[in-house]
């Protein structure tokens, strides 16, 4: 399959590019990829990405910003960030990719386990995450052409934990992480939040 | 109690305002509402309600908008009314109104069905629900005070699906949803997600 990851260049998503590439070809995406360049932020960066791109099969994304931080120190403008860029950012890679695809092709997005498990501090988090997680369950429903799309929901990864010198014992390394993006993109499933923590993952 | 029911002349808003009147003072406030008129849409406008209202002990909305159409007819301007409305609307009830409202005071908000079972033409709604339930969730842990939020998703309502003309079997009575709000308000729990249907409500 052809592949495309944006957000390639990332903790996550530079496991997700050394595990597809073992068996895939591989287009890198980012906000400073110069090969490809796109910014979720805005619907024309992704229009163009795609038509940059060509025909592929599957899109996969570890992008995407949202602000962290107290009820307090949350600003309107910080909800409108978050929700304009990691929920329809993400959202906008289907609304937009899903004329561009393959016939059959897969489309998996990022949130991550503050959605379902907040912590203080993660309000304008968990709102786009749980909301991200809520419009892919309900796209999948109108997706023409075989076409699938899902979410995976991170938990917290060893290699973010260690840089920003935090207790790493709770974390899943990228590696491992990166294979529930693999299960999505090669399985058949769709409309479904993948959890690498419970996902079977051999 | 107190308690201020924004969005008080709807089905599941009158039904709540009924409930809560056997035992509770209510102060009904709402977009058409001539004594305490609110537009979800404008924070001031949230503001200057509980500036009117004075003392209270509980919130409870039953009002937000948000689009219904399928992928291809939902705009970027839908998401984001839907954005702003439903759910910002709503997050903004508990962001100002925790300024406001009593020690041990209660917000509860209203999302729906259709955040964790979408249908054809939900993926705004469904968006926007799910993302209401992931604020709550992370939001209840931050509220100083004894401050508690928590939202009800009903069911389809019987007296909608009749005033649609749709098949009212799957429905559920505004009556008995009602009481799903008044166990938000009489209770004790807080950042949950109250669905009528497994609410054990005698």
């Amino acid at each position: 399959m052809r592949v495309i990851v944006v957000g390639g260049t990332g903790t996550i998503g530079s496991a997700v590019v050394a595990a597809l590439s073992a068996r895939h070809e591989v287009v890198v995406a980012g906000r400073k990829t110069r090969a490809v360049s796109v910014d979720l932020a805005f619907p024309e960066s992704i229009r163009a990405m795609f038509q940059t791109v060509g025909k592929f099969d599957a899109v996969v994304s570890a992008a995407g910003q949202a602000k962290f931080g107290s009820l307090d120190d949350l600003t309107d403008a910080d909800y409108l960030f978050s929700f304009s860029n990691k929920l329809m950012g993400q959202a906008n890679l289907v609304r937009i990719g899903r004329q561009f695809i393959a016939d059959g092709g897969s489309l998996t997005l990022t949130t991550g386990v503050l959605g379902q498990e907040p912590i203080k501090g993660s309000a304008s988090i968990s709102l786009v995450n749980a909301g991200l997680e809520g419009f892919v369950r309900a796209a999948a429903l109108e997706l023409p052409r075989g076409i699938r799309v899902n979410v995976v929901s991170p938990p917290w990864v060893t290699e973010t934990l260690v840089a920003r010198k935090m207790d790493p014992s709770p974390g899943m390394s990228a590696a491992r992480v990166a294979q529930a993006y693999l299960a999505s993109v090669e399985g058949t499933m769709t409309g479904q939040t993948l959890d690498p923590r419970t996902l079977d993952i051999r």
